[in-house]
């Protein structure tokens, strides 16, 4: 997920015209031209650290120097300065708030995505934690870059990278065997096929006909357990990824790594962010 | 703030390009052409429901009949449908999470709304609970819609409708009255003036310059209240709105309601939003 | 109304594109690759300078240096120099008449806008003079800009921003009462609301509402002054502004501004407008 | 100059996103959704009308129906109806000044237009009135279009549709007779080549050359008349339009006219408009 | 790869707008308005059938009725009707060339990519046909559908959809095996690894590293035989895809498939294009 | 066709967004930040090189420093360096792709279009090669400039540079004289008109009407000697261009040519591409 400067600052500079309207009247009235500031953002609370590249892009688009203070996705304590900026006062007055609320909802998910993260680790699982396509509308590679950097799975990126059959397919095309046989057909050597199955049948049905992955669909853990035995039984547990998703959620992910699944996916790393506290102190200006 | 459904359309199908790259691969393969569905979205949880005329002119764009089930802004309990859906699968099924978060997230920030507003009702108050500019990163009109639906206050739109003199301002100007004054010969009578205060001195200064608003900023309860009695000796208590806001969340709302301020304004509304749990559940298809 | 240079310039851009088609053929053919040239942007004719920071902002984008030679608003004779330039000659001469075309219309608004204040001030009155919507398609930004530095007011920048109940609105709601009380629920305390009145019996009522200002639409001076004089009886002169609209033109301004009027808004100020005449000099050329 | 209407539509809608800013607020609140409305668009003064297919194009894509009550480029008198619309009622008042402004700049340029060419036409010579690139910012394709519909030349559309070698080239390569012959070689047999000379010896080496139009600069009338005469002694004047331009305004075009020139430009034609006074009025109001 | 019709369009558009600058002229004068046609595009020669898809999508957008006349990836002789469309003839004359342009070359991608897996397949073979991103600028969606229509594999789609580790990679990270491994841990469990390699023991390293898939870059036919001789013999043939890629054309492509390979890529099935010759011709005119 | 840098840049980097979906995720992976290579552009096989400007305009728009090796339109043998590059490594191989497609079409146009002018040069005529609309779609500009780099005549380069009355208006108008007289009325005097003609008989017609240029459509050679003979005969062969088009080939151009028509048009120069063979070496990588 790299992208090269222009084109992420392309990406996001669009989040500023509805913000600034005709322009910023208050900054017009009250700042005079020519006037250099030096800022820093601050993390008002402990979190990990995400979107410096495309705060960087964004401002380096706008013509300010700016310099990260800590790496992408550290950890910081509560009142760090994450990044510092230098440049023309009324610009960074009129962009200020856009610029923080990247960084803030960034932050946010990185932080919640690495606590998880952490709690299934601590329990002793290295469980993947994946996101879902539930991301804010239009924040899809926002969303997602946040979840990487707290140490999360991207999951799928696009529609057309992985081969996702859901129930939605399967109340159409209905034969979970004839779904994967056609798409090994029909779809690129490059992608793999996953399957979202609502049964222990379903499950053995896909592996058998070939899915790489199966997603066990609103499993309660002990059914995931037994859907996993029952795959060991049948020698067919290492051909294949178990991913367990659906109900979900920070109280009970630990429940569900202990088992055995190898990814856990959860739409709230995405759809239920709390943004980290930031904020833009201006510490010095001066007249150019 | 009514646009005009091909407006809105336009503003919603942007959010359709990142997550569809060169197409859904998965329909493509597994849903025949020429099947029609009729699909409903349910709330899976109690919520106020917001963004139905947002997801009707994305659905109207993609040839879509929809009919909301409920109105806009109305209380529904878990496992309500709240839209009904008629058109070609293949379509559908590209834009489900699309159109799924788009209303996800309005629910989410109507519901939350909502309930502090009543919270502070039931305990007597009738301050305005208005939102920040602290949104989601390129959603400030669905952020701020779904809070009006809520029945908040949206607050300035854009950074050209309200002058707002802020703390980063005044390092700059310095003199609260000086910038009020300047402020009203250079600004349009079509503009509100509302200045931000860090202290009882300047929210005087500005309600002496004439400014329409006061913002008292990390005020604790005990100091907005005192703020206000001392406008009340004064004499200017009846010519100046007077808004609280910095640190206030749904625990201490009420708190903050108690004191007599005209509004309260939350970053939490737009900022930290956890997503109403809907689905899309197809019920009928039929071959065209 | 301050837009960060990368944004005025995005918005200005676009301008050239229809312009230059697949691109300029002439220059292509007789001006060779690699010439350094300096031009001057000339006053051709006395009037008000506007438009150098939008000017200046697209020169920028396409790596001109260049320099203001008087200030935003100034007043200059015929013959004068506003504006250097220097850069590539092939850019140049293909963006020259889209970087005119800029300019003149702004300096044509902002001399005209200048004028009628001035008449209005020397006839010694200090009335408002604001521009309308009726702006050049797509030029709202520039035209608005240019009224502001002029010395005009620019009234409402978009819908959004200041409710005003039109004679259409009342059409359908009728009661202009029930309007202003509706209004005051149900928009932002961040918004001033004005009501477009036909007669002096809706003006009392607008007023008494608690309209904060009133739009004396199509009224004769004479009418003005008795709806004043009739506001100053009942006490409600104080708290409302005034604003006179339509049938208003350079000729008659000064007639309306002894009524006593707040505000006069004419259309003219940017739907009939004399572009100043300015042309660019090439003053040097040399071989990079 | 024909578009299909969608193209038209996406020209023109471009130019409400400004103006409408997240929404008209006033509609929301004071009009109730469902109400279907008719209405028409009014001349309150007389002229020439024009712009009615890129009006169409507009409403029809706002799903409105309309029908043009008299023909593109007619002549109509005062109070008259020249378009009707039926459609749904916020829509309508949320675009209207849109509307209005695309039209009244379009019938004010036609009407111009039409009316030098009356004036040349009844002072008897049959001159081409041509229009410039003197346009509004962003307005090349409506500001032409209208010039045509007033019965004027629209001349140059883009850079890249006809060579015109103007004092700035020649600054540069010097030679008239190089530059053509350069020209002819480089360019396209399907593209005229005209020249602008600031002498009658200029205007013979360009003919001489080759140029297939010579553009007088800045010539009085009486030098236009005897650099005419002397083509004609040399027994080049058929073989050459010749283009008056430079200081012509509606006072003095048929003095020049007079001089035998073929074509005459004004730039006032696009940069010089006033609008025609058009207004919408609401005739109908009823529920869905 | 399925995209919604409106989304499909929208991709489509584009192409129009430097094709028609400010409008068609000739069709203007010479075309009145209000005639309705009917046409149909005829494949003058022989060849696979490709774009009706995105041909009838663009036509819905301007309101054409359309009908394909024969299905998406047919093989049709010389002068076949493929398509019929009826509608304005003023629009059909304005999109014609873009139309007939996109179709000719869709068809004309999806002709050679099935001829070629004709040969391979005629000569007993069933290694898949894969194109690369070496497409036109900007036609990635069409070139690619056009592949698959053919039969022919898209291979990635996006730089995000496969990890694709190839020579200037390793030129930076060195070691192979490294590189496998840093990119299991980094990358979503939902993608494929792949290496090119351009040495027998890089293959082998990549293949014991747990690459997916082995990319021999420019082997000879004969060193790709020994290479899979090689991972035969060690057993590592079945967990891996071989891809065969560079310096591939029609000419020699079967001598590869012969190698055993399962993938053969070739650059020139979308960089080295002929057009399939199309016409539209139009078979009745009437007044609407 | 000379565009600025920063509007060629804009044109071309669309064609980026596509290819690289969310982003590079090799790069990210396996090539750390920080990292500057040098790289350069080599021709593998011989060719004319065409694309320098547009390729080093959106190099300078991603910050890279670039230098020419060769002129445009050179040229050069197999293995021939022809562009430098030096740049952060990750952008340099995120973009390499989009960077050599562009390249390689437009080198494959232009060394096409040379090698048929050398043709017809070296049998003795100096007809000129032109191309026509048929272009990958989206790529006008490329196609173009390609075809001109390489020395062909770019033709009418929009709908609206000049006018072609082809066979489907005069189905239309179905007069030839009627239709030449009615466009010399209506069309700007800066526009040449040229007339598609199926007969000896619609030549003369065209001719004699006032035709610019006459395009023979479909006619053999035979016809076309014929019809210039018979042109000769009545003397007007001088006051028309003659253009030769349909079903002329690289193999059958001299015969063409030797017919004594002024110009020849081939789809093929821009419909049936063969991209030149190039490839990005990357020569040295040091760290920053």
């Amino acid at each position: 997920m790299f992208l090269p400067d222009k084109l992420l600052d392309q990406k996001i500079r669009g989040f500023l015209d509805d913000d600034l309207g005709l322009g910023d009247i208050t900054t017009l009235i009250t700042v005079p031209k020519g006037i250099v500031v030096q800022g820093e953002v601050i993390a008002k609370e402990a979190g990990v650290v995400a979107g410096l590249d495309e705060a960087s892009a964004l401002l380096r688009g706008f013509s300010f120097e700016s310099e990260a203070l800590v790496s992408e996705g550290s950890e910081v304590e509560e009142d760090t300065g994450i990044m510092r900026i230098i440049g023309e006062a009324r610009t960074l007055l009129a962009i200020e708030r856009s610029l923080l609320n990247l960084l803030a909802r960034m932050c946010g998910i990185a932080t919640k995505t690495r606590r998880i993260i952490k709690e299934v680790g601590e329990a002793g699982y290295g469980t993947r934690i994946a996101s879902t396509r539930k991301v804010a509308p239009g924040l899809l590679y926002l969303d997602k870059k946040a979840v990487m950097i707290g140490g999360g799975d991207t999951h799928r990126l696009h529609l057309d990278d992985l081969v996702l059959i859901k129930d939605n397919h399967l109340a159409i095309i209905e034969d979970v065997r004839e779904a994967v046989k056609r798409t090994q057909q029909a779809v690129s050597f490059s992608k793999k096929i996953e399957v979202e199955v609502s049964s222990e049948e379903e499950a053995i049905e896909a592996v058998e006909a070939g899915a790489d992955i199966v997603m066990l669909d609103n499993f309660s853990p002990q059914r995931i357990r037994s859907t996993i035995s029952l795959l060991q039984k049948k020698g067919l547990r290492d051909q294949v990824l178990i991913e367990a998703s659906g109900g979900i959620t920070e109280e009970n992910v630990v429940k569900y790594a202990a088992t055995g699944t190898d990814i856990i996916s959860l739409g709230e790393l995405t759809d239920s962010v709390r943004a980290l506290d930031l904020s833009l102190e201006v510490t010095k200006a001066t007249r150019k």
